[in-house]
């Protein structure tokens, strides 16, 4: 067991690592070169362009200014004064709610914290059990509850505590449900005119003899919607054409970079091996071979586009279905259309760079099979994990290598990559594994049929925090693999589990002390260097980008990726909330790591984030219950604790707890989730009479006209007569949808026009 | 244990005195004199009066056609006779869904029963194990599981059986809720006008101080739902009101009484006495005491009337909200309204005369504490009944009875009345809470605040039931207090708890046979003699009955009370299917419950019950949920029981049916619950068209303007010109509700006016 000073070498390591990464991050983020990795943000809103000095060359790389670089922290109080609706205007209402969970950490812990160490610091100290005990024990151990002797009447202390500190997170988490309920009614109401507002989707539109999707719907929202049907969209199956689409654009970016490199050097034609990444197969002349293909893919194209628009075979039971005001969508959106409620269904429509295209014919009756199917893989994927992973790591032995390529047996025998192989690749089947986990459980969230990003990053936050509470959280509590833990719970008396899990809590303090500052401080350090994206766009830079929207595209900003992020920030909530009457000691490495998490994450989502679609906080719910979680865990734990410590008389006590916890969080649910779930007709009624009395000749048709049209359809259109109402219906949302369209339609040019030549022509230039 | 002899002279002792009910059954309900009691139903109907034979005077009261007694039980057949659709129309859906139940109960057990017979038992009887063994044992545990040794091969018979029983059980449940489901949306869809249809109730007005809620209502209404507002009616505060008109009406009555005694003998002036139930206090002329104390209450009822109707403060802040069209209740019921989603709540209406209307003006807010509440002493309820039981037995000993009432003790004394005090006394404390009870339940689900009759219903069904479960059959198995079971549980390891009771599942076999015995067969055929309404009935009459509208009063048809009976069928659901696979000879005799009480509750719903309400079977997801309940407790239980025989190669194939069983709940609940909670939109626009097309001059407003009066205030109309109008509204109803209206009013005389004179008019005139 480490002990204090032991801590301290350990903290300031990390402290140092962490402070080494804020002074390269400011170094780098000064380097004009750099700029658009470390602010992409502002060059997607169009705000900032290729470097505007126009002083020498070497300016344009590297930023010789040196007072700038004395203030290498200015970027904390940059990042912390944006106030907060200028915050959502500029990143949106889910960017801000998510920086409040750092908030939402802070207020729980600091007073806890404070109160801890004035009350059950010196409750502990002042004892001298493990003193006169024959137990190694540390510093940290004699302020933690396990220096309370056996029976002691000190353990109303924790007992107290344990309720004071959960009535102030209930209260903060209160608080902060109204706060985030009204903060996206308020987002809700003050936006402006969205396809989405207006937009049902419409799943599982039943077969008819005699009429077409389109037929069957409008007749029957004609029918039971009369008042207030407007237009609707069929959704075609046209992720065979997306994919098509998608070859040859790779095709005519090849094209461009061969008649680029033909243009500059037109002494020697271009060359290019046909074969896989152009490694190997015969050598064509580039030029006319990508020509050819192209063209081939054009046809191709064209074939499927036709084939898809004719064949009423690819049109999918499935519509969006747009009425004439707020109100009527909200009324849709709320009810069940017909007797049998898996035909019809309606549900709000994501907004429509939100909508996951290829899950939208997914029928209802497979659905519930597929939820089965993915609840019982996931249960395995949690607990058998790990036998995959030794299966693979017994193939990757030294005597399979040498088998596979007996070619490399004289090095591989070699001492040195002898020892390496044994020691580094066991563990690298479980490093790859834990680094796909997320991509991994997406993948399973996508199965499952949702058919919008948000869902599906909601869903695959859920898993990885189940995944980690069981294979962090338990697993280094208690030491062996989860299957074993699985095993040891089912045999074991349900009130046994917290006994053996709570005994085991104080003494793993120090590990999750170490844990935090690795993971949560140098972590969060580490991202705001942005290595991989710098790396790879200057990569990128180097060797690929040819044209300007290349470099746009090699300018990848991220986003906050809530599905792999968020619970990992709900990791340090299980701790702080378990820590807390146990091993007080814990509570400041927490707050340390919210402090930095806020400040790092509201800096990179006012400078880089660009998230990819706004839900408008309909994540909170999740977050709330997963906190709630945490504190029930925390206080089944301390009542298994409590009760090995034959605290008679104060343990029974917290058994009201969890009940009332669990009650808490059914009041809220019933109090704040609707407002996260359903649209109040009242709030619809006032958007339109707004609307109608501000613009009464708004000819609705058009603007919805093309909303929902599937993206494909949209590149296709943007060439033709269709893009400039494309446009112009787009100018009304909000501005990031642009950036969405863009991306996966390169083929925009706006920033071609900006002032300054962008960088490696630039280079070209000087060359 | 035991033998099939004991089991046969049981058997024989139960057919017997199930005959003997029958029988006094058959003679009783042939009496002309007890006509009231068997076929109340009729008579509510208006299809039958008083006797119509005009033969002698003993005709009157006795039969004494020799021919009908013969066909003792003519009246199964007849009750079978009658086709579904007429029942439903005859006694509602409701019943006609109950009776399903019992259907349900054959159409589950009976092809189970045959194949248990032809496959287990042969199975089970073909091993020598308890015959080699020197335990006691029975013939009827050599059909059993206990009759195959462990590791035997043969477990692979009873774990295939246990998937067809699950698969069979779930196949008949899935059919029955399609069925039923569109048995509710067919009668929904084919009833007449009623008042609930259009109807919303709104809950939770927040308080506004410029307005009152009748004005704030029709305000936000005409604001929000514009197009399809049509009027309102606010609730009253009438507790205290309805207690003066229900004290005003028993004064009233014993005026009429002792005037018609009067007039019949005009010699005596008949006296009373002022005290309790006129048993002592000052004797004084009933007549004019009795007349001063009507005028006295008619005083005060008016007083407190005008200030009800006067006082803003008895308005409560819930109003029931009419639309102009089906479609437009259906939408305002099934979507959010505000920002807080607690305010403002709206909920389909229940039909008048199923509102409850004492708990209209809870606020939303206490509603969780109550549920909070109600949740934690039901918890006690069920695990520490025996508690206070135990304690009033101590108290209800014979010293006690002896110090507080000093001059029985000579009698106390007595050896006989002694030991009969001591034998009884500690049992009828246990039997009177068993009584009161479902009683005591439905006053727990009031508390909790719901607004209808049927869901007190279902809510006191769902608390018996997991009474039911916990104290009778988990009891039984595991002999103890609930409580002392609470602490083995919590005490054995989650995977321990089925392995306990399934072992000792097989060795109650015979307990639970004797049990369907005596409370299923003979109960039954004890419910058909209605013994008690019988005597009561005969009582009231002798005694009480002054004028035709007090026989009326004194003929209690009595209803189903789902929230005691539901519960009880339920348990025989759950005997059969854990004896299904673990001792099919269980299986027979919960076969004859089921035949009998399908027979018997039909002969009761169509000749005697009358509900109160009409809720369009709402409580079937509850039915279906708890039969689900059944099969996944039944495959723990055998998975329990499988694992101690050391089965280990069959055991674990077992493990996927209970994941199946609930991923099958789920499917059945998002597919067909809807059904039950919802109005589809379709559905209403339907009806909505066809009724403008029918009656395009239709004034719904005066239809609909006081439907949902408080029946306090309906009373006090009925007499002015109010009355009409309610009259000609009620025409449209379904029959039942006159007779509802009627039973609170008791003022009504439609009946008075039948051709044959009441029986206790003619004893008058023969005297």
């Amino acid at each position: 067991m480490a002990s204090l000073t032991d801590i301290g070498l350990a903290a300031a390591i990390n402290i140092l690592s962490a402070f080494a990464f804020f002074l390269a991050f400011a170094v780098l983020r000064l380097q004009p070169i750099n700029d658009r990795v470390y602010f992409p943000k502002w060059y997607l809103k169009g705000v900032r362009s290729s470097p505007t000095h126009s002083g020498t060359f070497v300016r344009k790389f590297v930023n010789l200014d040196l007072r700038s670089y004395l203030r290498f922290l200015g970027w904390m109080p940059a990042a912390l004064k944006m106030p907060e609706p200028e915050l959502i205007d500029h990143a949106g209402l889910d960017s801000a709610v998510y920086l409040r969970i750092y908030l939402i950490g802070l207020k729980i812990f600091i007073p806890i914290a404070i109160l801890a160490f004035a009350v059950l610091v010196p409750v502990n100290w002042t004892n001298a059990t493990l003193e006169n005990s024959n137990v190694e024990y540390s510093d940290i151990d004699k302020l933690s509850i396990s220096n309370i002797p056996k029976r002691s009447q000190r353990f109303w202390a924790h007992l107290v505590m344990a309720y004071i500190f959960s009535f102030w997170t209930c209260y903060v988490l209160l608080k902060e449900y109204e706060i985030i309920a009204s903060m996206r009614l308020h987002f809700l109401a003050s936006e402006k005119r969205r396809p989405d507002q207006f937009t049902v989707l419409v799943q599982n539109v039943p077969p008819d003899p005699d009429e077409s999707v389109s037929e069957l719907v409008e007749h029957f929202f004609l029918v039971n919607h009369r008042d207030h049907y407007l237009t609707h969209q069929v959704v075609y199956n046209a992720n065979k054409l997306a994919k098509l689409v998608k070859e040859k654009k790779q095709m005519q970016n090849w094209l461009d970079y061969y008649q680029l490199k033909y243009d500059r050097n037109p002494s020697k034609r271009p060359t290019a091996k046909t074969g896989f990444l152009g490694l190997y197969g015969k050598k064509v002349d580039a030029i006319e071979f990508y020509t050819s293909e192209v063209e081939r893919l054009s046809k191709k194209e064209a074939t499927e586009h036709e084939k898809v628009k004719k064949d009423p075979k690819s049109i999918m039971p499935v519509a969006f279905v747009s009425f004439r005001t707020r109100w009527g969508a909200a009324v849709c959106a709320q009810t069940q259309q017909t007797r049998n409620p898996t035909l019809w269904l309606t549900k709000w429509a994501p907004e429509p760079r939100d909508v996951y295209w290829q899950n939208l014919a997914i029928p209802f009756v497979s659905l519930t099979v597929r939820r089965l199917i993915i609840g019982v893989a996931f249960f395995f994927l949690t607990f058998f994990f790990m036998i995959p992973i030794a299966f693979v790591q017994s193939l990757a032995n030294i005597e399979g290598i040498e088998k596979a390529v007996p070619f490399l047996k004289p090095i591989i025998d070699l001492h040195i990559i002898k020892s390496f192989i044994q020691g580094f690749l066991p563990g690298i089947a479980l490093k790859i594994f834990l680094i796909f986990l997320p991509t991994i459980l997406m993948l399973m969230s996508k199965f499952e049929g949702f058919i919008s990003l948000s869902a599906l990053e909601r869903r695959s936050a859920s898993k990885y925090y189940l995944f980690l509470l069981v294979n962090v959280f338990l697993g280094s509590i208690i030491a062996g693999t989860a299957f074993q833990q699985l095993h040891t719970f089912i045999h074991q008396s349900a009130n046994e589990i917290p006994k053996t899990i709570g005994v085991s809590i104080p003494m793993k303090a120090t590990f999750f002390i170490s844990y935090i500052m690795v993971d949560g401080w140098a972590g969060i350090a580490g991202e705001i260097l942005r290595l991989k994206p710098l790396i790879i766009y200057h990569l990128k830079n180097f060797f690929l980008v040819k044209t300007e929207k290349d470099r746009e595209q090699a300018m990848d900003p991220g986003s906050i990726e809530f599905g792999s992020s968020e619970p990992q920030i709900q990791l340090y909530f299980l701790l702080g909330l378990v820590y807390a009457v146990v091993t007080p000691f814990l509570l400041p490495f927490i707050i340390v790591f919210f402090v930095l998490a806020y400040a790092v994450f509201r800096h990179q989502i006012i400078n880089v984030y660009n998230q990819e679609y706004e839900s408008g906080a309909a994540f909170w719910p999740d977050v709330h219950g997963r906190i709630i979680t945490a504190l029930i865990i925390s206080q089944l734990l301390l009542l298994g604790l409590l009760s090995t410590k034959e605290a008679a008389q104060s343990t029974p006590f917290l058994i009201a707890l969890p009940i009332l916890t669990i009650w808490f969080h059914r009041f809220c649910k019933s109090r704040y989730e609707p407002a996260f779930v359903k649209y109040p007709l009242q709030e619809a009624m006032m958007k339109d009479t707004l609307e109608r009395a501000k613009e009464p000749n708004l000819d609705l048709k058009a603007y919805l006209i093309n909303a929902y049209i599937h993206p494909v359809f949209k590149d296709g259109e943007e060439d033709d007569s269709f893009a400039v109402g494309d446009e112009r219906e787009y100018d009304n949302v909000l501005v990031p949808t642009k950036r969405q369209s863009r991306r996966s339609t390169p083929a925009h040019s706006k920033y071609n026009g900006s002032s300054s030549p962008s960088l490696p022509d630039a280079i070209q230039e000087q060359l």
